[in-house]
């Protein structure tokens, strides 16, 4: 039972989520995506499009990276990912969050998760490239149902989405033509600067 | 490539999920929740109580059950648990959102979603059985959040409260015994009326 207690704990703690605002804001809409939504469509992009992959992946470990990939920001905040003024990965910041927040749950899973959160960190195995490359190109989509979105907001350049966007390749080459296909329109469209 | 822009336009789609407020409110909070971030919350609990399930249960197949069970909420609203005046499961209305939202997926993938949500509907196995009992627990640890909650908000008594929450047991003896010692915790502290 005392396992229970933390993991409610736990439960009740990562509440928080949804309180943390994205940069980006919902398809073809003004209002901001929390980290919520966002955890939530990035889990049902894998369901959908885990076929895709260029490697075959344990879904079930790709489905616990993308729920937990944003619980960190929970301490640690969201950081834009085209902000140049901060690292977006492994800040000291996000480490200590990850101890607090998975330290509530009973010692055993609270290591297991936080060994998912850091191999999603690290992006080396399939099941990371594969997280990674939903977490990038649902921005993507986004930005483009909103005539261009942060990218206009940001003053966010062709170059800067590419070099962001092509991990997608590493996670599935089909998507990745999606993606770059999606990326020329939007230069074509006059919603993204070459 | 038609498979996949099948798939984005699913994507898209269930976006609108973000927009469809349940009477739920956030822990310790006013905010309404919506059913995405009631989705992702359900995903989270999966993986984290899993191991009290009363049986073995597949967890990706869980995961499925709750990301996608309230999808078919876009066309069909989202129906109260304690409204007497209408039936919570398996209408008309939501069979048809099924058949068109699930139905913009590939053919294959759109019958196998319909499959995973007519079964977490029917509640028969032990999936569903497990993945119902966390869609009746989250609110149970909300409403004891929120000092009563929708059962003030609605008047709402413990019979009512009891039975709806006794189909946890099916999922979960384990959680079933914390559930009830928060219901009779709740009478104690006069947040629901006997």
């Amino acid at each position: 039972m005392n396992n229970l207690s933390n993991q409610v704990a736990f439960i009740k703690e990562i509440d928080k989520l949804k309180y943390i605002q994205r940069k980006t804001r919902l398809f073809n809409s003004d209002r901001h995506e929390n980290d919520a939504e966002h955890s939530w469509h990035l889990a049902m992009m894998t369901i959908v499009l885990a076929e895709h992959s260029n490697k075959p992946v344990d879904v079930l470990k790709v489905l616990k990276m993308v729920l937990i990939h944003d619980i960190v920001e929970i301490d640690a905040g969201d950081t834009f990912i085209y902000d140049t003024s901060k690292s977006h990965t492994n800040t000291e910041e996000e480490f200590l969050a990850a101890q607090r927040i998975f330290g509530l749950l009973p010692a055993e899973q609270g290591q297991e998760f936080i060994a998912i959160w850091s191999e999603f960190e690290e992006g080396l195995t399939e099941e990371a490239k594969f997280a990674r490359s939903m977490d990038r190109f649902e921005p993507l989509l986004q930005n483009t149902s909103n005539d261009g979105g942060t990218w206009k907001e940001y003053n966010v350049g062709y170059q800067q989405v590419y070099d962001k966007k092509i991990a997608i390749k590493d996670g599935s080459e089909q998507i990745w033509k999606y993606a770059e296909d999606l990326i020329d329109e939007s230069v074509e469209k006059g919603i993204l600067k070459k």
